[in-house]
């Protein structure tokens, strides 16, 4: 059975200001925080092989449970080994609970005043779970807390994440209640699942608790405070960057953090432009999940230290330009490469502009990480910070 | 000047059968033959980094002049220091004259019926070139011999490709004789036009005559016979593959092989199954090139040693298949993943299946070729052949 009080995060060091220096211990590894989590939706951080991204320094990626869940399948993925063998990873890997893709993917948009059954969209949510048509070949498929959580044990994760209301934003106070009242009920089934599943598991994975509330602080205290009750091994911060304005997320941030345990890792979930990172940092966030690095990278956009943060390869001005993608950068794309021939692979959508960009875009993110960690050590989060130009 | 005395071809051993042991000098290094040259049509073996093709045993890359001339442009991959550094490629390169493309892209099909002139296509050919339009932006271009060569050395390449008569299949005799008589023009041109430029070069590139003659013996042999007049490099046979049934192509390189000098290496344009490969080894081909391994790679068929010589892996039947891809293949892709990763990338159209498979179709080509070597070495070609399912 597992001993609930078996310590899985240990905290370095906190500056005055907040940030953190830790490890978040895993069956799969270590995790030295802060650190950024890229994502792998399908079980494959896109373009790349585990043997890069160990090289890039990542050391845990971020699997979603609604696309593994419904291709392949959670059981075929356990046949052949769990996620880690299925992917040739043997790092760790958190699974998020599917829900914020059944949200966003089974209404017409992500706004709360769309029609939720219509234009082939559907999805009806209750206190059992939430019922949604696939986008894949609109075939009903009803997630439960429980459901969740199978299948993320299923899939082998080192930590899972509760099934919880993902509200869009705004929301009034009353539909902000009710969905906080509906993610507490999901949560309670999720960790009451978890706890009777794990009981004769040697190595049970990680199970953070989600902290929602919407853009209200009572509410957003309220859930923190919920959540304390239970030995979850961590908090995420959910219902974030949902189209809030950047402040509005500071914010929150701001009312929950002192509402949480300093003894257990914080991860904000779908975070990741290069000032919110720093921000976050400062305000005592562990961990990162976003797309933006891999998106990014397909998109042409090229991660530098200059605000915006990036230059997008594909604007003409780059055809001729012998210079390395950023000539600060140490990566093997930007040690063999030049902006010319990136221009031209994304120019002839060849397969090998996404991976030399994508490549380049992760370590800029973990070599950002490395030196953030670097700085919480010596005092010098300031200085960094006006190296990447964001005060 | 160059010393056209100067040998660039060391014939090893010549089996009475007619398979040849070879070496083939570029200035980028040595090619032990008989050897496959993967395309990179556009400066890049798809998916792959040239560290990776050095690894897998690649030895020399095929680059398509039409593409690079309409994009980037030769003269912007010259002022980075031509294809090798722009590609980061340190090996050889081959590049064909960019004839193929103009006439197979600018015609409506590959079909000598067609309307040249019509449905957006453009295609006026003349003693002096042939005029298109481009498949990219519609734009009008004049290639001409003497460009198509300027072109081939403003990209670096290492063997070079005279302006040839695309002939599709099948001509008629008058057809075949007004196409052979231009093809003999234009490599008079191009001859020309090459020995002036590389005048006073320290190290030029090799220069293969291609023998064109459609299906016609008297054509092909007068072709092998007009270009053997010529000091070039080596010879290259083109007009196959271009729709005939398999025994036509082998019957016209029966024509040819006794035609050609056995001091020079001989190419065989665009052609790769596996059996093809095996029966004009025999016949004394030293070189082959052909998309098939890339581009199947990309469609999920991956090569095995049994015909006919590929399987799907997209087919629903790997969903749940823990064996590698190939179960006596040691490369990465079939030592780390499984069937069912492979079906699930391809499934979801994941950047990383494309990188994988076509890994794996590389490897497969270049073991062949080394174990083709090797059994020219000691007469074992047939027991190789069984092995692979051709005889």
């Amino acid at each position: 059975m597992r001993t609930q009080t078996r310590n899985r995060w240990h905290l370095k060091k906190q500056l005055p200001s907040g940030a953190r220096l830790g490890q978040l211990f895993t069956s799969h590894g270590t995790i030295e925080t802060p650190a950024f989590i890229p994502v792998g939706t399908k079980g494959t951080v896109k373009s790349l092989i585990p043997e890069e991204l160990k090289k890039l320094g990542v050391q845990i990626y971020f699997a979603n449970t609604y696309h593994l869940w419904l291709s392949p399948g959670d059981e075929i993925i356990a046949s052949l080994g769990g996620l880690n063998q299925f992917s040739h990873w043997d790092g760790p890997i958190i699974t998020d609970s599917g829900g914020f893709q059944v949200f966003s993917l089974g209404r017409a948009s992500f706004s709360p005043h769309d029609n939720l059954v219509g234009a082939g969209k559907l999805l009806q949510i209750t206190d059992q779970g939430a019922k949604f048509r696939s986008h894949l070949d609109g075939s009903i498929h009803f997630l439960t807390p429980e459901k969740s959580i199978a299948i993320q044990l299923n899939l082998g994760s080192d930590i899972v994440l509760p099934l919880d209301d993902c509200s869009p934003y705004p929301l009034t106070p009353s539909e902000a209640r009710a969905s906080l009242r509906r993610t507490n009920i999901w949560f309670r089934k999720s960790w009451t699942y978890y706890q009777d599943q794990i009981r004769s598991s040697a190595s049970p994975p990680l199970f953070f608790g989600i902290v929602q509330g919407s853009y209200y602080r009572r509410l957003r205290q309220q859930s923190a405070r919920f959540l304390r009750q239970f030995s979850v091994d961590g908090f995420a911060i959910g219902g974030v960057s949902v189209g809030e304005p950047k402040e509005k997320m500071r914010e929150a941030v701001n009312w929950i953090m002192p509402e949480l345990p300093e003894n257990k890792p914080r991860h904000l979930l779908g975070v990741g432009e290069i000032d919110d990172i720093f921000d976050f940092v400062r305000l005592g966030v562990d961990t990162f999940d976003c797309v933006l690095p891999t998106r990014f990278a397909r998109m042409g956009k090229i991660m530098i230290k200059q605000r915006p943060w990036y230059l997008d390869i594909t604007k003409k001005k780059f055809a001729a330009d012998k210079r390395p993608l950023d000539s600060s950068c140490s990566c093997y794309t930007c040690q063999n490469y030049s902006r010319a021939y990136l221009h031209h692979l994304f120019k002839n959508r060849e397969l090998l502009a996404y991976r030399l960009a994508t490549y380049h875009n992760l370590f800029f993110y973990t070599t950002l990480m490395r030196r953030i960690r670097q700085a919480i050590r010596t005092n010098t989060l300031d200085n960094l910070a006006k190296e990447y130009e964001v005060i």
